[in-house]
C-alpha cells in the first residue's frame, strides 16, 4: 500500500498526503534540517509554532555522534529529540561525497549556484578522505580521525536503530565534475546497492528492538546531468519496491542543469510514490521544483541564513532583508508585517537589529523561527494553489517582485550603529 | 512614600515586595542579568515561563549599544525588548570599575573568588582606561575606542531614555586593592555624586518626553572592606531621599569578608527601603546575603555557568552538575527530578549532553531556562521559610547537601562521546 495520497494536480505540479507513524506530511512540503537531531537554534515546541510539519536529520552525523545504540537506547530519535512529528534521516551518501569527490573537485551539486555548498565547497580542499569499494565505502571520522565503514547494509540497521519514519538508502553522489563514465560506474553501483539496502531492509522488519516498526525506505536516484542515465535510474530505482524516491546526486553547473535533470527524471517515476529532491530550498527553486512535481525538499539555508541576518519578507528583492543593515535601526515594524509568527507579532526589526549586532544568541532563535514560519506559510499557500489550479499565478505573484523591485538592495549590510 | 512592603521577618532576613510601575517583585528575588536588554539565550516568553520577576540590564553597555536615544524613540526598554516586567538598570559605575582600577589590579569585586570575576579579571589586563574627576568619569567605548562622558547627572537622563523602573545612581567602584584612604575619598566623592544624581533625578521627573515617568532611584553605598567607612556611608545615603539602596562596590578579599561587610552595613540602612546587592549569585551567597536582610541581588552568573553546561540540582554536591560530564551520555532522567520547568518536562540528561557536545546553540537556551526557573523556586522557598520563621531550616537542608556528599563529582568534565 502506497504511504502517498495523491489530492490534486496543476499541471506537473501536485498536491497529497503522505503518511507516517508520527503524523502526515502535506506536500509539497518544506523539510528543515536537524543534522545532529536539532534544527539549529530552535527546540521542539518552536518547531511545531513554526508550522513544520517534518524534519530530516542525518545518520552519518548520529552516528558519530551520539551513536545510534545511545539513541535506540532511549527510545528512538522522536523520544530522543522531543520531536514527535514525521522524522526523515539521510543515509550520509551527500556526507561521503562532500568528504570525497566534492572535496577533490571543490564543489557542490550544482557547481556553487547554491549558497548553502558555496562556503564549504567552492574550492578544492584536498585529498579526498573517502574510499569507495563494492561492498561500502571508507571514510574518516570529522570527529575523532578514526575509520568507519559504512555498506548499503550497515546503513539501514543504523537507520532501524535511530527510528526514523522515512530512511533513506546509501547512495553514491557524483559531482558535475565527474565525466559520464565515472557518473554511470558510479549510479550502477548506486542501483546495486539500492537491492541490497531492500534486501537488509526487508530482513531486518521483524526484529523487536528497533524504536518504531513502522519505517519506510526511500530510493534515491541518480545519473548526475546526463539525459539518459537519469531516465535508467528513474525507471531502475522506480520499478524497486520502495515506498518513496529521492532525486540526489550531481544536478549540473546552473539551475537551468536542475530543471533539465528534474525534466528527464520526474516523467519516469511511478506516479504514487513521494518525490524527495535533496538539498534546495530557494524560494525561486521551491517553485522551480513544485513546478516540475517534486513533494518534498530539504535544505539547511532557511536556518542558516536566519543566523547570519537575512529573514523571509514579502515583496522585497529576493523576498529577504538582512537586519544587519542600517536602515533597520530605529524601525519599530516586525520582519514581516504580514507574518503572524512568534518574531514578527512580538519584536521589531530594530530589536532584532540589536539583538544580532551585539552578537546576542537569542537573535539566532528568533530569526530561525520566522524563517521556518515564513517557508512553511508558504508551502501552506502553493498546496492551495495546486488543489485551485492556481499555482502558476501565485508562482508569478511571489517571484515578480523581484523584476519590479526598484529600491535599493536591503540585503546589503551597511554596517553602522 | 515607600515603594517596599515589608511583610515579614526572620531574624535579619525579610520578605516583602517591592512596587513598581511593571509590575511587584516579591522579596526577596534573583535578578538576572540583562546586560543589553536580552538575558542571554532566551526571550521574553522564556523569562516570564523560568518565574522571574525582575531584569537588570546595563546603562553603560546600552548607552554603547544601541544607544538611549534609540530605545527612548522605540518608546522604552520594555517595549524595545518585550520584557514588561519590572527592570532595573545599572549605571554603569561597575564598568568603569571595570576598565580602571579592576583592569590595573587584575580583581574583581571580591578579589577573584566569584567564577564571575575570575574569567575576566584574574590577572592585571593593563593600564586602566578610566579617569575619574570630580565632575565625572572618562573612559574608551569598548564598541570603537571613542571617549565617553558619564556624569552623576547625564547617567540618570541616560537611563529616563532607557525607561527602567528601577535606576541605579553612577558610583566609583573601588577594588580590594585600593588603600583605606583611596577608599574614603572614593566614597566621599560617591556620596557628592549621589547628592547630584538626585537633584537631576529630581529636575528631569517632569519632563513629558520619557518613556516611564515612574521611576525609581536607588543610591548606591560604598566604603570598601573597611567598618567604619561601610556604616559612614549607610548612613550618609541611607539617610538621603533615595527609593532604595545598593550595596557595592569592593566586597573584601573573601566570603568572609564580604559577610562582614553585610553586617557592618544593612543595620545601618533604613528598614523601609529594599536592599540590592550587585553581582552575587551562587546559592550559598544567596542564602547569606538573605540571611543578612539583602532583598534583592543580580548576577550573571546562573545563565553564565548554563552555557558551559553546569545546571542546578537538588541533592548534588555544590546544588550543581556538568552536562559535559560522560556519566550523562544516556542519562535519561530530567536535570532535576523535581524540577517543573519547560527543560525537565521535555528533555533528558542524555539529550541536553549531546546537545552541548555537538555545540547545538539550543542547548544554551535550554540549560539558562532551568537555570533561571530553578533560582525563581529556591527564592520562592525562601519568601515561604521567611514568612513561616523556618528561614534557618531550609539554608541548612539546602547548605548540607555540600557535608554529607560522598559521590564521585558530577561536575567534572568527563568528556568522551
Amino acid at each position: 500500500m502506497s504511504i502517498f495520497e495523491l489530492l490534486h494536480q496543476d499541471g506537473a505540479a501536485r498536491t497529497g498526503v503522505i503518511h507516517t507513524a508520527h503524523g502526515t506530511i502535506r506536500t509539497p512540503a518544506f523539510v528543515p534540517v536537524a543534522t545532529r537531531a536539532s534544527v539549529k537554534a530552535l527546540d521542539a515546541r518552536d518547531l511545531r509554532a513554526t508550522g513544520v510539519q517534518v524534519v530530516i536529520a542525518n545518520a552519518y552525523h548520529l552516528h558519530l555522534q551520539p551513536g545510534e545504540e545511545l539513541i535506540a537506547h532511549l527510545g528512538g530519535i522522536h523520544r530522543f529529540s522531543g520531536w514527535d512529528g514525521p522524522t526523515m534521516t539521510d543515509s550520509g551518501g551527500f556526507q561521503v561525497f562532500s568528504l570525497g569527490a566534492g572535496k577533490e573537485h571543490g564543489i557542490g551539486k550544482v557547481a556553487s549556484i547554491f549558497p548553502d555548498y558555496e562556503e564549504t565547497h567552492l574550492k578544492p580542499q584536498g585529498k579526498s578522505l573517502v574510499r569507495i569499494t563494492e561492498e561500502g565505502v571508507y571514510f574518516k571520522s570529522i570527529i575523532d580521525g578514526s575509520t568507519c565503514f559504512f555498506t548499503p547494509e550497515n546503513v539501514i540497521a543504523l537507520q532501524r536503530k535511530l527510528g526514523s519514519d522515512i530512511m533513506l538508502v546509501l547512495d553514491e553522489c557524483t559531482s558535475p565534475l565527474h565525466d559520464k563514465v565515472y557518473t554511470k560506474q558510479a549510479m550502477e553501483r548506486t542501483h546495486r546497492w539500492a537491492i541490497r539496502a531492500q534486501e537488509e531492509f526487508a530482513r531486518l522488519s521483524d526484529a523487536d528492538n528497533f524504536p518504531n516498526l513502522n519505517q519506510h525506505l526511500y530510493g534515491i536516484i541518480q545519473g548526475g546531468a546526463y539525459k539518459d542515465l537519469r531516465r535508467q535510474s528513474a525507471q531502475f530505482i522506480g520499478d524497486l519496491n520502495f515506498a518513496g524516491l529521492a532525486i540526489g546526486g550531481s544536478l549540473g553547473k546552473s539551475k537551468e542543469d536542475m530543471y533539465n535533470v528534474l525534466e528527464w527524471t520526474v516523467p519516469f517515476l511511478p506516479t504514487m510514490k513521494p518525490r524527495h529532491l535533496l538539498g534546495i530550498g530557494e524560494i525561486e527553486d521551491i517553485f522551480a521544483t513544485v513546478e516540475r512535481g517534486i513533494d518534498t525538499l530539504d535544505c539547511a539555508s532557511p536556518t542558516r541564513i536566519a543566523r547570519n541576518g537575512t529573514v523571509f519578507t514579502r515583496n522585497t528583492l529576493h523576498q529577504r532583508i538582512n537586519l544587519r543593515n542600517a536602515i533597520f535601526k530605529d524601525d519599530p515594524r516586525p520582519i514581516d508585517e504580514q507574518c503572524d509568527c512568534y518574531t514578527c507579532k512580538n519584536y521589531s526589526r530594530a530589536y532584532l537589529r540589536h539583538l544580532i549586532c551585539a552578537s546576542e544568541i537569542s537573535f539566532y532563535r528568533l530569526a530561525s523561527l520566522h524563517n521556518l514560519y515564513f517557508f512553511s506559510q508558504l508551502m501552506e499557500e502553493i498546496r492551495e494553489a495546486i488543489a485551485a489550479h492556481t499555482f502558476k499565478e501565485l508562482k508569478e505573484t511571489w517571484l515578480a517582485v523581484d523584476y519590479e523591485m526598484e529600491v535599493a538592495d536591503p540585503m546589503e549590510n551597511g554596517g553602522g550603529g
